[in-house]
């Protein structure tokens, strides 16, 4: 494969460094805008880059699905982010890496960054501290916080999921779902599918099955899932819970399941096998078990399920209307717009592409609506 | 005055974000350079923008020559040195202001955002919690951290001093030297103009002359450079002591002097008066009142003392060299260099222009000497 090895971002001059541009520029200048500034704090959308940027920020504890690499490690996957919200949403989205990952000092470091960026894109923070995290920060600054791996990932699940159903005709209220990891992800997917209709899912963690009454060390977030999922009290292990089950999702780890487990499943399944880059059964495995629409993370087969078509959305939504909120309604009127683009759903097409221009617009409306 | 009252800079990509692209810029492809770096860490200068990338960081505490405006009202400014250090330096420079004006938690918000950049310039934040700022990063991180308010402003004043000298055909041991302006700027010069041999400063505060013996209140600072100026004890007012002075460096506030006040001085005198964006007198004024020399921030005059000579040469030189350590050897070395740039001083071109292109180049090459 060939490689892109060095920096992919850069920060550019949208003014030409000019003689006669230099004291507009700099000082006297922005003189005059600083104290209007000072004078109406509001001013900072008008005369800076605020209403258009957006720190992306990772303290390097759960990359992609690579584990805790550290924040330097972390850094190739932000610019990575930010070459998206720049191609698709024009946005201008700055890496920043967290030298701690104490949930303390991430939420004082983000706070303290904060006046400069228009929307904050939290990134690869592994749960449950991602939960605690989102949530101080949303209270307290006055700019959108968005935890991806959450909610882009959950949107995302969600678009595919309805296409998926459209091909598999089935009802989100009538199914079985089984669900792979209980990170960030695989809770806000949960969260979202429950809210979305779904009666019917049991979430795994490395652990086993997350159950009302078991006794294994849990989070305060699962025990709060535990209250709206497997609700017949299932005990045993991931390939038994997929007997009869119509719907996988996995957002755990690589070649967890093999082509004899998707064959266990109910009638035209739906494989969702998104870890990251390897996901926990190759496209063509789960083909072969039988199921009817397979999806991974991956751009080289059918069903890109990626966040991408998401957060470049979001924030384009969002900053342009200035929301601070990113509401459960948002995210079902995202990825029923996700999906509504694909006219006809096949099985091997239920999402966009992540470069379908139209994908950002459909999101970015949502927050008109 | 035209005005430029948007945002001054962009984030862009460095690749087109295609189909082909996008494997390698997002995942799966950026996988492979985390794992790398994950295995060694300094693959970070090699596989992101670390090798090329500033922040610009300020908590708004001392705008420009305008006081305490503000994090929002200082962002247009760092915007407008980020355009500078890209035009100049090809730097990547991250604007970055701080909700918070605490010593401590400047430092470690500082400590925390550092793993994505190459370097920490530190910018209008307020004396005397700008040394400890600055001196606690230099030893707790391992990229450079420079507070160019002091040192970017003490090259550029011996630079311009350097020259100016020439013209008047006086040493630097033997003058008078007068300083106005005992914040972060004032001091900085004042102890590099020792360092370069100078021996009868006296140094203004808003109180009075900094003086071995006063009595009113000192932070450390200012009670280390009573020992070293103001040998004789002067506590008259400025316009006093500029009596019989040879040099006037203002780094204080607008409007402080009048004509009569550069009469009051020896015969070529050399005012720099630098205070931004209204000069402590105006280079008219300075020139009516018979001074040989006259200098000011601004470029509507001529000879613009302005730190843009110096912070794109110092980061391009440190980010290429990985130096760490801005020390006084370089600080001069840099402002010889400046100052070497002007074949024939005259009274009005004692440095060259801050677009000349061969300044960036001059200063960073002291990296290598």
């Amino acid at each position: 494969m060939r490689k892109i090895s060095d920096s992919k971002i850069e920060i550019k001059s949208r003014y030409k460094l000019t003689k006669r541009n230099l004291p507009l520029i700099y000082t006297p200048g922005v003189a005059e805008l600083s104290e209007a500034i000072a004078r109406n704090k509001k001013k900072i959308f008008d005369y800076t880059w605020k209403h258009n940027s957006v720190a992306i920020v990772s303290d390097g504890s759960a990359v992609l699905g690579l584990g805790n690499l550290g924040p330097e490690a972390a850094l190739p996957v932000m610019e990575g982010k930010a070459v998206i919200f720049r191609g698709l949403a024009g946005i201008d989205a700055v890496p920043i890496v967290l030298a701690t990952q104490n949930t303390k000092e991430i939420i004082e470091t983000v706070k303290n960054i904060a006046p400069a960026f228009g929307g904050i894109n939290l990134e690869d923070i592994s749960a449950p501290r991602c939960f605690e995290i989102e949530k101080r920060l949303i209270k307290e600054l006055d700019v959108p916080v968005f935890h991806d791996d959450q909610h882009g990932t959950a949107i995302v699940v969600l678009a595919g999921l309805i296409n998926a159903l459209k091909v598999a005709q089935k009802s989100i209220k009538k199914i079985k779902i089984v669900i792979s990891g209980a990170g960030a992800a695989g809770i806000a997917v949960t969260k979202l599918l429950l809210k979305f209709g779904a009666k019917n899912i049991i979430v795994f963690d490395s652990w086993g099955p997350i159950c009302p009454r078991c006794v294994y060390n849990k989070n305060d977030v699962k025990a709060e899932l535990a209250k709206f999922t497997n609700k017949e009290n299932f005990k045993g292990d991931l390939r038994k819970a997929l007997f009869g089950a119509d719907v996988f999702v996995g957002v755990s780890i690589k070649g967890l399941l093999k082509t004899a487990d998707i064959a266990r499943m109910n009638k035209r399944a739906i494989v969702f096998a998104m870890s990251n880059p390897v996901p926990e059964i190759s496209y063509k495995e789960a083909k072969k078990g039988g199921a009817e629409v397979v999806a991974t993370g991956r751009s080289d087969y059918p069903n890109q399920i990626n966040n991408a078509l998401v957060f470049p959305g979001i924030f384009r939504g969002a900053l342009d209307t200035r929301t601070k909120i990113i509401s459960d309604k948002i995210k079902i009127k995202a990825a029923l717009a996700i999906a509504n683009l694909v006219k006809n759903p096949k099985s091997d097409r239920i999402v966009p592409e992540v470069l379908d221009k139209r994908v950002v617009k459909a999101v970015a409306n949502v927050f008109r609506m």
